[in-house]
């Protein structure tokens, strides 16, 4: 074989897998739907009001000390013992007109900028899980090799908006994981990335390199959202040192936090829907009033993560219908605020099969015809998030982008309507060969990645392969096709100096 | 072992399947959402515009010379060479105003009526398919037991609100095999049954066994919509013998037809969605019109059916992001008309996998969320309808039973918001044992029939089965437990009269 064969081999092979990974209109999706509601507007009001009594009658308990203080300044009443804070409406209702209703994060090369607000969805792979998992070598611990693979993976889609940390790199000493999670985001994609609200010490680490990698200094990095972190609330009514630590710094540097109680009905919140929503919120405008005291308009985004345990074993459930129901409420509530939202698209299936597309599938349009602007966990999410799947992220993926294709509008011109082109078919013919086709069939439909469309017998013939099986081929050809976006190569020495540096001190703890 | 231990063995066992299929409140689902729209005002109005003018310029054959009598007589323009009927725009209008907006359809004992029209949702299991399928006996031709299996699981679950011919019974000769599978609808279920419109003598024969089972006289028959057709245009442009017959005998005999027309994108219809919901218009427009001219008020439904082919192969597919958006716009055009509306859930998978999962839930969610009133199709179906599923119904029925929950509303009173209950509970406690947990605990969620709810170690521990063997395990046990609703004597008695006479007399042959 020669090189240009080999070249040519090659290039469409790229050609090829840039027809199934590229894009470029999903890249900013816009919801054309009006947003579901369940709630009316009475009962929208009704859980607001009852979440600023929860929040002044009975409070939040802030464990940092300097949080206390920050929340001491203005009309809050905290108990030094119980370290319970307990919030004036007045002051809540404030901290929410401070907030911004829109965000623009930037991504490293602007070219990945993402909008949080108003019609925009931005949709984010899974992120969290201690495991991987795929048909290959099955389900272990993750690794450093895994989570850069979802780093490629998440790249390569332009229906993925940022990045996640989407696999625990357990083979990475904890002092510098932190430092090597985010140098890998910024060597592997040049979408927005995120940080883990561990601690101060890690958070101002993550910045610097996110710094250094976009080429701010840093008066513009304070004032450009360039990444973002989930701050989860110990539900119920709690927020531990790391969080408040993590809204208090995000709102600082003016990043990005994402407050998301975990109100997980019958377990961490009430059993009834009425009450866990009314925790979530009530615990969501604690920490976003935190974030504002800290700095006013700092950009914040209001977190809705409501779902709920299985009754006979208390263990979490996700894809339920109480949890379609709590994300459209939670898009009522999050409008009632004028705050952007995040919602989820998860799944309890241990395996990606008919459950794990149907539970995620709940999820994804409870959030998406709920309005929300951001949904998280929308990829490669498995086991009620305890493993990141690269079968499921595929799988994920190819929902992700019919449901962009979905969000497209129908062309009603004559032309698109074509009363010529039906009237040339004659009665009980079709329409394969006419002109009206020809002209439009390239671009006509989605064409799937790994959805098959063969029928029984080609599908037997060629070795029966279910979904999941398909979705094995998909992400090895994307992983060994893929490029890395391009990263300055003084930019890449500076990352290589400050790294190399912070390790030799011995990186940073998680805080505890 | 004694009789009564049996019997306690049994009770419990029966107990058991009734809380899995028995779920009252979803007997009639009412759709809280506003429906999704697509389209512009202006846009619905352009492509019932374009149909109408199609129907005027350019006609749809209608190949039974009397359906032709029926609209020669109005303002229709005949050419009796091509069989081409061209509609009089005004002619269409009136017959839609002719039409009723909401029907009630009686069942044989009363207590599964099912509406048809406002915010009402039907919710349909598979319908047409020549083959049946399960795990333990793989792909076959359809027969009897399956066409009755089908029939029987349908009776189980609430949230089936009517019959299908779920699988065709290829074992039963064609002459008797109407006579036959409507008879096991009457004797196996109480719900609404079944008709195929496959000839003036076999739908006289159906409808016959229908009125008996119902306890009818001929006048009462005439008015109460007792059972149901799809009439399928022989798209594009073309209603032949048995669906003319159809649309007249349906029409005349005051029970409901569906005219759907089989718009697939790209084969049938044009390649633009535009185009294609502009010709499915024009048709069901046609099969209205000829209902309503046979009969003024005669119960039609608006059936959308609109697809799209793969253009690589020309194979049907199911379960796109066409299909979502045709399908919302289809609602649109429908409300437009002030028609009740029937669309579907289908895939185009050939497994229950996850594939069928997505696929499933795109269609349902498009039909669903876009205001329909029945959901034909919407468990079992698999193959693009090549074959009845037994594994996907049970699948698919999980999912309906969902969706039928996330239809039910949000109870905001101060007991469910429940301030005092979260008050309670200490920062970062639990509401496990809560007193408003304990209160409320048994209903407050829904519990699923196979979709898995343990960690990924038990799942492993308990032979790592998916969802699709859980469920060849579910349907076996449902099929076990049934029990057929009563029929009485007398009408029993009667009914073998007639069929027994009627295949004496050598029954009927499908029209051709």
């Amino acid at each position: 074989m020669t090189d240009t064969q080999e070249g040519g081999r090659r290039g469409r092979r790229t050609r090829e897998a840039a027809r199934e990974t590229g894009h470029p209109h999903h890249r900013h999706l816009t919801n054309p739907y009006r947003p579901l509601e369940i709630l009316r507007e009475d009962q929208v009001e009704a859980i607001h009001r009852a979440a600023l009594q929860l929040l002044s009658d009975t409070g939040v308990r802030v464990m940092l000390p300097e949080a206390r203080e920050i929340l001491g300044e203005s009309e809050t009443r905290i108990d030094g013992e119980t370290e319970i804070v307990r919030f004036d409406p007045e002051l809540v209702e404030s901290c929410l007109q401070a907030a911004p209703s829109s965000i623009e994060m930037v991504s490293r090369t602007g070219g990945r900028n993402m909008v949080l607000g108003g019609t925009s969805v931005s949709l984010l792979p899974v992120a969290g899980p201690p495991n991987a998992t795929d048909l290959d070598r099955g389900r272990r611990a993750g690794t450093l090799q895994d989570f850069e693979d979802f780093v490629k993976l998440t790249q390569s889609f332009d229906v993925l908006h940022s990045l996640c940390p989407s696999v625990e790199p357990q083979d990475v000493e904890l002092s510098v994981r932190h430092l090597q999670m985010t140098l890998s985001q910024l060597q592997l994609s040049d979408k927005v990335p995120f940080i883990y609200a561990r601690g101060r010490a890690q958070v101002a680490d993550c910045m610097e390199v996110i710094r250094i990698g976009s080429g701010d200094d840093e008066t513009s990095f304070g004032e450009t959202p360039r990444c973002w972190t989930v701050i989860n609330t110990n539900s119920p009514r709690q927020i531990d040192l790391p969080m408040c630590e993590g809204i208090i710094d995000f709102a600082r540097t003016g990043q990005v936090s994402l407050i998301t109680p975990f109100t997980l009905a019958g377990a961490m919140a009430p059993v009834s829907l009425a009450g866990a929503l009314t925790q979530q919120h009530a615990e969501a405008l604690a920490g976003i009033t935190l974030a504002q005291l800290a700095r006013r308009g700092a950009p914040v985004v209001y977190g809705a993560f409501t779902s709920n345990v299985d009754m006979r074993s208390g263990a979490p459930a996700f894809g339920t219908p109480e949890a379609f129901k709590a994300a459209v409420a939670s898009g009522q509530l999050a409008r009632h605020i004028g705050l952007p939202w995040r919602s989820s698209g998860v799944s309890t299936s241990n395996t990606p099969d008919a459950q794990g597309g149907y539970e995620t599938m709940m999820n994804l349009f409870g959030a998406l015809l709920g309005g929300a602007n951001m949904i998280v966990h929308a990829a490669g999410w498995l086991e009620s998030g305890l493993s990141a799947s690269y079968e499921k992220f595929i799988l994920d993926v190819e929902m992700l982008q019919m449901i962009a294709e979905s969000l497209q509008p129908i062309d009603t011109s004559p032309a698109e309507i074509g009363l010529d082109a039906i009237a040339a078919v004659s009665p009980g013919g079709h329409f394969f060969g006419t002109e009206h086709t020809l002209e439009r069939y390239r671009d006509a439909f989605y064409e799937p990645i790994v959805f098959g469309r063969s029928n029984f017998e080609q599908w037997v013939e060629a070795g029966s392969l279910d979904a999941m099986q398909r979705a094995n081929t998909v992400w090895k050809r994307v992983l060994a096709d893929f490029e890395p976006p391009a990263l300055d190569d003084a930019v890449a020495a500076e990352l290589a100096d400050y790294i190399g540096r912070r390790t030799m001190e011995g990186g940073a703890l998680p805080r505890s």
